[in-house]
């Protein structure tokens, strides 16, 4: 457990309790200071932890805007390698957007693309940055989107990408994906432009089940989708990284404005724990909280104000227990 | 004119004969064979032609996949510097979609950023691509929006980037922006993550008024918008060069297997032809072929197969003249 903010992370606690799951926590700290060790507000004892216990649910961190720190989120993802993001996002019973039938899987390359932060000035006014591509990332994490699309029951993989312009670097990713996709004869495997995986998805989002692509294209599309079902305050992430590790997150912002104040919707969090207890195989538990969750957040009353409601935190928490 | 395919670019002429629009025109096929001069399909005299008349109404092309060749948009691009691509993206009234509140311009760098084609191999299974910005094109892309936010009375220009990731790519991009917004008081002006942008444009599209990026976002964020409003078959694009240089486009696909069939949907071409006549400031003329247009979809009597109707093309192009 890493968290910066208290409050979320208790609330997970209290009800991972109340569902009796079989999980001892350790909790760490984060974004007070600089650890010299990490060069961040990640502290070394955290990734210590999450290394020992191949499991970490992380609350929500926003990294101190301006002062030149590296970010929370990237350093976590560097320094433990988590080199898929997974971000389930389906339209949730009772909660109304203007889409209800969303029901797809992003999984997102987490280590490399446009984020290698290479970037220099070549001349005054012009200026280059480095999008990168290996072999090795992009079989290693279309290996996971098809061992995820199987161990799902999922039936259709699409690779996003855009490579009609660049052909190289998205070509090699393309084709990683084409020799994954031959070893899985079932599933069925299609390449769609980035630009016009946009367009379907605003239009119809039903045609799409689970998605496979490069960091920055993952990065949009996965935001895309979760404001298709209501924003990433409901959409849990979880990042796989190698030797069964996994780090699962609230990927919205810390909202220091409410911060305290009883206000903060603790969706996301949960259901990025109910993805942490997938992983780990507590499918009994994963379910029970989930349906408890998605209970209460079909029940108007007891949605937070970020959802349109005026409940506080605490209550909400307690209409999730009250539904275990 | 620039066309590959007759029908669409015929009807056109059509309308515009009907509208008595003062503009004679020199058509120009392109897309039957390389043309050496230019490397492409595009011809030479096509290219002669647009920088000769400084306008262009290009049909709707597609490139021959997997040949080699240079695409026909990008070519046309470069050839003629056409820095700006603008694609105006409104709800249409009476034809519904899930959102009804759509108005807003996407303003797009056209010439560089992640399709400037540098790309290589930098050892077996490591590739990698260049962004490049500078900042004669930011710049020159700004300006053009705030200029043509404030001809258009719009209030508020938000500039898209990545410069979290991309500090110094992006973050130039950002800073020839915030010159720009200097010297434009009366606008309001914003930095929108491209994550966050996606996230807001399909919760709340109506908080968006102009946005100007950098190519590959553009790319992405005009085809989503225009998947809010029904698709790349309702928005009209123009590409704006240097010297008043402009070509309006149908940037859908060439859609081959209507073709010659009676059945595709002039619309996209015509709201170009539209953005065409309001460059060069033939205002009156332009009002009214929008205005049958709209009126026309309005009644569901004429739509097109892609719009859900069964109307011929020839019908919907007999009831806009009846319009107008
Ligand atoms: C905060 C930012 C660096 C991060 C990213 O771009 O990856 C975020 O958008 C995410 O998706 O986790
Ligand atoms: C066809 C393709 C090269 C082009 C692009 O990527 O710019 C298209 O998507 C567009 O938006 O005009």
């Amino acid at each position: 457990m890493i968290a910066r903010r208290f409050l979320r992370i208790h609330i997970a606690d209290e009800i991972f309790n109340a569902a009796e799951v079989p999980i001892e926590w350790e909790e760490h700290y984060v974004g007070t200071e600089v650890d010299p060790r990490t060069q961040s507000f990640v502290t070394w004892e955290s990734l210590e932890s999450v290394r020992r216990n191949k499991v970490g649910l992380k609350g929500p961190m926003a990294t101190p805007i301006g002062k030149g720190h590296r970010s929370l989120n990237l350093t976590l993802r560097k320094e433990l390698n988590l080199y898929a993001n997974v971000r389930p996002c389906y339209s949730l019973p009772g909660y109304k957007t203007r889409y209800d039938d969303v029901n797809l899987i992003t999984i997102r390359e987490n280590t490399e693309g446009e984020y290698s932060g290479l970037e220099h000035q070549v001349v005054r006014g012009v200026v280059e940055s480095l999008k990168i591509i290996t072999r090795h990332a992009s079989l290693r994490v279309a290996e996971y989107a098809f061992h995820y699309a199987k161990a799902h029951g999922r039936k259709r993989v699409s690779a996003i990408h855009k490579a009609n312009i660049m052909q190289k670097t998205d070509g090699l990713f393309l084709k990683c994906c084409r020799e994954v996709a031959e070893k899985y004869p079932d599933i069925t495997y299609e390449e769609v432009v980035i630009d016009n995986c946009c367009m379907m998805l605003v239009k119809n989002p039903a045609l799409f089940d689970v998605l496979v692509m490069p960091n920055l294209y993952g990065d949009i599309i996965s935001d895309l989708c979760a404001g298709l079902i209501g924003g990433l305050g409901l959409t849990p992430s979880l990042n796989i990284g190698e030797g069964g590790i996994a780090v699962a997150e609230a990927v919205h912002g810390s909202a220091p404005d409410i911060a305290g104040k009883n206000l903060a919707n603790p969706t996301a969090l949960l259901l990025s724990g109910v993805s942490m207890l997938r992983h780990l195989k507590i499918n009994d538990k994963a379910d029970r909280i989930q349906e408890a969750v998605l209970k209460t957040i079909a029940k108007r009353k007891y949605r937070t104000a970020d959802l349109g409601g005026s409940s506080k935190t605490s209550d909400f928490t307690k209409a999730i227990i009250d539904h275990l």
